[in-house]
């Protein structure tokens, strides 16, 4: 039997650094990274694909980080954990026994119990190169491409897609793209750019029955429409891949993800899991969540490869930061929405400010820029923000990230230690996330 | 007599920020803002004015953010200060009673005592419309045109002018250019880059001598070479505009710039300074420092601003945080170098990491990144962090800004509640600041 001190299940942003982060924090260890796929890719790359990247090739993670690391790759399917004897079995009948085990296998697209979704040319988002590749084929030749769900993964593929000559078609059942993410006017914001390159977006609708001989044909929506289809992106979320860990009785959280603790241990005190298979707590409330990305399981895995022989840092809960790109135009968000602020019935100051992205204006290649930012009433604390702006904007949400993390408070932000240049920020005077900290100071 | 609650003199980047804080924290208060200028342009977009800004018209900043927010302009010129009195005397006898004085004076470039410094076409960098306007002209016609001080202006200057068809050459004092503002491996790579557009650089060199019969001709550098000049720019430095302020009898520190509190307020209570006129305090150190940007500027303006009739916020000290472009690659830092950390004694650990700014690095227009952090080693807190990189670069040393700002320790920066995008951010799994941090706790 193969023996190995860490075990790592999952070979994607949550194992692999897992396995980098175990590797500096414990250079004498046998670590061993278990993984069904040949081939790795970048997960949220996988819409830029169809155009801006041209090839799956081209979006593949080298292996070589992995052997630099002196970390031993298996290519292989778990079938079954036996955690009495600490010993992972493959479907090839391999054991390999672990000391220390880390789950990292990530989550499955949702397949909507839709009349016709199992016919030729639908599509889920799988991480799975031979799958995508199949998959870009059909999308190359199609010419009508609806897809289901205005998320984030289908708003960047409609994105992508209208480059080419196509008809796209977003079928989303809320009555905005993108609503679990954003504010309305960031939503709207979003619908318009794509409604520009001329995608059409229904809202407030539902694919009733996907219709076709052997290939899709039409979808049918529940309010009667019916759209014709080449093909057809499923893009309406996923769900935590948690079979292993649930047939080997681990606790399974309220989100379906594999119960953590800070330390990102299982109920098992040897075993962590990491990534979008495991449950998350709220940085606010820290009550359970289920928010999946790549970065939050970076995040996850740094603190369970440093945690897994000796308790090192703890995971005070996920704020949860992300952003995309539709239309050129970039969307970021850290924290609370208005919306989520609501709902969890929170007392806040919002305030809003906008500049340019450079300055003056008429530096090559401006963007405009606007911040959202959302303060705790009771404490002045940052507690989110959203940005709508160029080829910054994922970099700025981070600064409001970084603010959030270290629960700065609207004065603090105020005299923030800003850096700026014409060709790279916006202006010192208006710099829209000192901006929106002062107007909101005048309302706690 | 004219009478105004807040009297502020000066209207660049301290003057105008002081101005809308002070609006925003005191609604009901009359707030004047003097200033020789007929018409202010943005300070540190100078140098793009030779071309990718094309115009100083292009570079103006409007005067309807103080109309807009009810505040008083006056374009005049003060003679002097009667502290006593609280009036203040413009050169054309009016004469202007004041609750709250601001000197927002700002700093006057240095003319060094070289012999031909007064000939025609030799320049300083002054932010007057009317004398840039005559500089860009004679810039335009110029084929040689010398630069001296391997700062920032001089790079920037170099940069914009080498997209002509132009001979530039820089003459810097010490080793290396940029070299008080980052540690060498950075000052090598913009020299680099500026020696790939043509620009000849001779550091360690001093002019010593300008000559020509009215207009300059030559330059002749102490190490013997003389160089044909049709034009010159001097960039060799700033110093405070303190005159009014010395000529009252204000404390002046040791920097030579106006001494001010934590609130601001110089030696008279009713007197606050603001931006390149005010003396700033080390965040680190509290030792005094004389470090000169726009970004300073606003932020003690947002300080002083709220604190002008109830001392609200104060200033902790000044970290620094600035960028630039050189060749297209971006040069950001924020706190200590290796260098000054040395100065000070302090004992640190530093790493680096590098990767893209998009991930894959398929993706379109991306960059290399390269971040160097430092870290004191007593503590694990961030003191400093250098950047190269894309279009991100200014917004990339923010966040290392809000690091250090908030002492993060590196285990801290480890559990980064980052966001990430294809299309808008480095991969999460080798993001360069988590990357430098993990790296960096293997040496504490």
């Amino acid at each position: 039997m193969q023996k190995t001190d860490v075990l790592i299940i999952g070979g994607s942003a949550g194992g692999l650094t897992t396995a980098i982060s175990a590797r500096r924090n414990y250079p004498d260890k046998v670590i061993t990274l278990i993984r069904k796929e040949k081939q790795v890719l970048i997960p949220c790359a996988i819409p830029y694909l169809c155009e801006t990247i041209g090839s799956t090739e081209k979006n593949l993670i080298s292996d070589e980080i992995l052997s630099k690391n002196n970390i031993e790759l298996i290519v292989g399917e778990v079938r079954s954990l036996d955690r009495k004897n600490k010993v992972v079995n493959t479907i090839k009948e391999q054991k390999i026994r672990y000391e220390k085990l880390v789950l990292a296998t990530g989550s499955l697209p949702v397949i909507p119990p839709i009349v016709g979704v199992n016919l030729k040319n639908v599509f889920v988002v799988k991480k799975d190169v031979r799958y995508l590749q199949q998959m870009l084929k059909v999308l190359e030749k199609a010419k009508n491409i609806v897809i289901i769900g205005g998320g984030f993964i289908g708003l960047e593929f409609a994105d992508e897609l209208s480059k080419k000559d196509k008809n796209i078609t977003i079928v989303e059942m809320l009555p905005h793209c993108l609503q679990l993410a954003y504010d309305e006017e960031f939503c709207l914001k979003a619908e318009e750019e794509l409604e520009k390159k001329g995608v059409k977006i229904l809202t407030n609708n539902i694919a009733e029955k996907i219709e076709g001989e052997d290939r899709v044909e039409y979808i049918k929506l529940k309010k009667g429409e019916k759209l014709e289809a080449d093909a057809v992106i499923l893009g309406i979320g996923v769900v935590p891949n948690v079979k292993i860990a649930e047939d080997a009785e681990l606790k399974i959280g309220q989100t379906k993800g594999i119960w953590v603790d800070e330390y990102q241990r299982t109920s098992d005190q040897n075993i962590f899991a990491v990534g979008d298979c495991a449950e998350k707590t709220s940085f606010f409330t820290k009550a359970p969540f289920g928010l999946k990305l790549a970065s939050i399981a970076a995040r996850e895995a740094r603190i369970a490869g440093a945690s897994l022989f000796n308790l090192k840092y703890r995971n005070e809960g996920t704020i949860g930061t992300f952003a995309t790109v539709i239309g050129g135009v970039g969307f970021g968000v850290s924290g609370f929405t208005e919306r989520k602020a609501r709902e969890e019935k929170i007392d806040f100051v919002k305030q809003e400010a906008s500049t340019v992205d450079k300055h003056p204006s008429a530096m090559t290649a401006s963007s405009k820029i606007f911040v959202k930012l959302l303060f705790r009433k009771s404490s002045k604390e940052i507690i989110g923000g959203q940005v709508l702006g160029g080829p910054t904007t994922g970099e700025v949400t981070n600064i409001i990230a970084a603010m959030i993390q270290n629960k700065m408070k609207a004065e603090e932000i105020i005299k923030f230690q800003l850096g700026t240049h014409p060709a790279l920020t916006p202006s010192p005077v208006v710099w829209p996330i000192m901006e929106a900290a002062e107007k909101a100071m005048g309302q706690f």
